[in-house]
This record gives C-alpha cells, sequence and structure tokens, in this order.
C-alpha cells in the first residue's frame, strides 16, 4: 500500500458488527491500518486530515447532502482526542461537535430522540456527535431503568430515525472507541495523576467501570441490533491512540470519497458579468 | 518587537470605535502589524493559532467563562478566511461557529435578538459569528424597511443585550472586516472567474454592491453607537488577507491572555486514590 492510498471500504468488513461479527470478536489492541514507522503514520494521518478539509469543502459548496459521525465509547476511550485528531486541519465552518452530557430537565420530558434531532447536520454539514442517542440504551438498562422491552423498543425507534436521517441525504458513520479494562485502569490513573488532565476526571468514572462486563454486554447487545445497512456499526480498536485515530480518519474519508461530491457547476448566468 | 511577543491592547487602540475615532478614520489597506518578510507572518500567525488552541483548552477546562468573536463585514470582507486561518489549529470540540443568513419565518416571527441569544456560548465554550445581529441595523435601515427611531432603539436593545452577556461572564470581541470599494470589485470578479470559487458568488451581492455608500454610511454609524466598553467595535483593515488574518488573531490571543485563564485546581480528594 503506498502512501496516497487508502485501503478500500472492504478492509474495514472485519471491524464492521454484523450478525457474525460482534464486538467479542474484535480486540481493543489490533493495528489494522498500522504500516510503517510511527513517523510515516503521523504523516498519513496529516494527509487524511488535509483531504478531510478538502471533501468537507465541496460537501459545504454543494449544500445538498450531509454527514453525521457518531463516536461511542466508554470513559477514556479517546472521544475527544480523535476529534482533535482527525479534525486538525478542517475549519470550524463547516465542522460542528455536538456533545450529549446526562440529560437535562427538559430534555428527559421530551423523547430520547428529540435533543438529537435537534442537532443533526443540515445541507452541506459535517457534524460530529461526542455520544449520542446510543448513550440511551446503555445507561439506563445497565442502571436497571428501564426493562428489556423498553430497550428493544429504543433500538427499534433508532433504526427508524436512522432511516430517518440516511433517506434524506444524511450519510451516517459509526463508530465505538473499543478499549481494554487494563488500558482504562492505566488511564484513569493517569488523569489522577496529571495535573493538566486532573479536570477531566469525575468520581463517576469510577462507579461506571465497576459495572464494566454490564457495559460491555450492552455495547455488544445495543451495536448488534442498531448495524444497519443504512447506518453500520464499526469497532475502531482504541489502545493505540494513532492507529485509533487512523483508523477513524481512514473510515471517513473513504465514506466521503465515495459520496463522489463535486463543486456545483458554474452558474452560465454569470459567465460574462462584469463587475463594476 | 520579537516573534514570541504580542502587541499590547494598547497598540490597538488606533481601529477601536470612539466617539472620536470612526470607520472613516480607518484605511481599509492598513497594515499595522506587519513585520519582516510574508514567510516570518505565515509562522507568527501559526504560532498565534496554536498558542490560541492552548488558551481554548484552557477556557474549556475552566468551564466557568465565554468568549464571543463578531465578525461583521461586506459580501467578500473574508469573513470565512478569518475563521479558517485564525482558528487552524483549534479543535471543533470547543469552538462553534454560528452562521447568521437572512432569518426564516419563524425567525421573524421573534424580536430580532432570538436567535442570536439561542447560540451564545456557554461556560467554557468560544462561539464565533458569522454575520449577527448587526445585520438588523445594517440591512433594514439601507433598504427602508425601518426608519432612524426603530433603528436607534435597535442600537440600545444591542447595547442592553451584550451587557447582560458581558456581565455574566462572556468576553465579547467585535471585528469590522474593512475592505475598499475596489477590492470589492476585483474579489467579486474574482469569483465569477475562478470555477472553484463561483458557487459562492450570489446575484444579490451586486444588488448591495450598488449601495455601497449606504452600507458605509449604516456601517459607520451602527459601530458609532454599539461600540462600547464592555464590547467595543475594532475595525481591521482587510484589503490584505494577511494582515487581516494576523491582526484578529493577535487581538483575539491578547484578549484570551487577559482573561488570565487558569486550569481548575487539581481536587485533593482524589489526590491518592488507586484505580483498580
Amino acid at each position: 500500500m503506498t502512501r496516497k492510498e487508502s485501503p478500500p471500504m472492504e478492509a474495514f468488513k472485519k471491524y464492521r458488527i454484523s450478525p457474525k461479527n460482534t464486538l467479542k470478536d474484535i480486540d481493543p489492541s489490533d493495528k489494522p491500518f498500522s504500516f510503517g514507522t510511527k513517523k510515516d503514520e503521523l504523516q498519513r494521518l496529516d494527509e487524511l486530515a488535509v483531504e478531510l478539509d478538502d471533501l468537507q469543502n465541496t460537501l459545504y459548496a454543494g449544500k445538498r447532502r450531509k454527514v453525521l459521525l457518531i463516536l461511542q465509547g466508554l470513559d477514556t476511550s479517546g472521544k475527544d482526542g480523535t476529534i482533535r485528531w482527525v479534525f486538525s486541519r478542517t475549519s470550524p465552518l463547516g465542522v460542528h461537535v455536538a456533545a450529549f452530557k446526562a440529560p437535562s430537565e427538559r430534555e428527559r420530558a421530551h423523547d430520547f430522540l428529540w435533543r438529537c434531532h435537534a442537532v443533526v447536520p443540515a445541507n452541506g454539514e459535517l457534524t460530529v456527535w461526542n455520544r449520542s442517542h446510543y448513550e440511551d440504551v446503555l445507561v439506563p438498562p445497565v442502571e436497571g431503568w428501564i426493562d428489556k422491552a423498553e430497550t428493544q423498543r429504543r433500538y427499534g425507534h433508532i433504526n427508524d430515525f436512522e432511516r430517518l436521517l440516511s433517506e434524506t441525504g444524511t450519510t451516517i458513520v459509526k463508530c465505538m472507541l473499543h478499549i481494554s479494562n487494563e488500558e482504562q485502569r492505566e488511564r484513569l490513573q493517569d488523569r489522577l495523576k496529571d495535573p493538566g488532565k486532573n479536570w477531566k476526571f469525575a468520581a463517576d468514572d469510577l462507579s461506571t467501570r465497576a459495572k464494566w462486563n454490564d457495559y460491555q454486554r450492552a455495547y455488544e447487545q445495543a451495536l448488534q441490533a442498531t448495524s444497519t445497512p443504512h447506518a453500520p456499526w464499526y469497532v475502531i480498536p482504541a489502545n493505540s491512540k494513532r492507529h485509533r485515530n487512523l483508523m477513524v480518519a481512514q473510515l471517513l474519508v473513504q465514506t466521503l470519497r465515495d459520496m463522489k461530491l463535486r463543486l456545483p457547476p458554474p452558474n452560465l448566468a454569470f459567465k460574462d458579468l462584469v463587475v463594476n
């Protein structure tokens, strides 16, 4: 594989969730798109970030289609870092990030998709969701706030909602950043030690960590139930930050390339216009 | 002035609107912060963009204060380009851009500040407004939709609104990108010629251009009436794109430095915590 080429979508198949391919089948320390030296990889990542900027400009100019990147993952899995690196060369003009925290009182007074629908990308926009409506099929069942039947109903609502977006011009890319239990332990400990990272630590992180197996199972079931042809789930091995970034960037660039975006054709009415 | 230093806020005084300093006093071809070669200047701009990223991270971590950058200017004055360059090194995680177009029917059914208030920065956020509520004291009076008394009332509403934001923790930076009539002519003509820029051209741009003097006067009056101690207006000479970017970056970095932001202190309760 030469520097400029990206792997075809086929290469991502091993990491795409399907009835035969579950979260458990994927090793969080995999480095599927590793190649050459660290320097080579960082350079490739930068090239992908530059290409993403170019593709996003064309999307923006076209004002017709929309892209939604959904990032999910446990605490410390690297959602913020992925956004920082993958979008290191794009302009905030056309890239929007929406972060979903614990819902407010007003948000809880609506159905769980209400606050998400409000921030879907508009024509020409690329929007990143830092966490998403998937939190509502992960936290509530693990915490015992909703039962199995309600969780199943929510999977259905999610698939219907994503079909609506897809059929009205939105390309959806869903990435679950997958880290191991030991990797999370080290990262949380590091947050406690490093004064520059201490502000990111919340005591809640430990009580969530104590339910590690429950969350793995909730993720496994949710991904399985909502990996559809119009909005497939990719599990990104994320123990290595560099390879995680590289894989998300490759996947997003490849997806945008496959959309075959073009700049709008010049308006012939303006062809010989002279500005005075 | 050595490479690493930025000019003190005092240096911006000549470009700050006051009763004695109006838009007419400022030459759009000025290059006040020019120094050294083009290469030196581009390097300085990159250093400022990196410093802005660092300052914005500290703002984000603190989750207490907010920054609002308002960009105004006629068509082709470079609002998009300024955003692209000044925010070339920041992450979309904490930088949001809101673009104000002609108001929708629902927006017009509210007071003119309604849609703006909805997208002010929250604690820890840096938000850029690409156009703003100032459109509502520029377009309507020039087009004759509102009279002088209503325009004056709106100036008052704007000053009150910005005082609210300021007194509740928002630092407001207002920049008017100032280009000459001839510079706009060249840029519009360029948009018509260049197939990569053609999509940016709208026939409306020419009818607005035909009212050049009216818009200069409307800007002059609006800036004069709304350049307050808590939210001063800076006029950025913008005939030179590089020097425009440099000046906005300097002003924003200097403003954030003056806020003396600090990372939150480490939580002592977590001091000896071991993650299992």
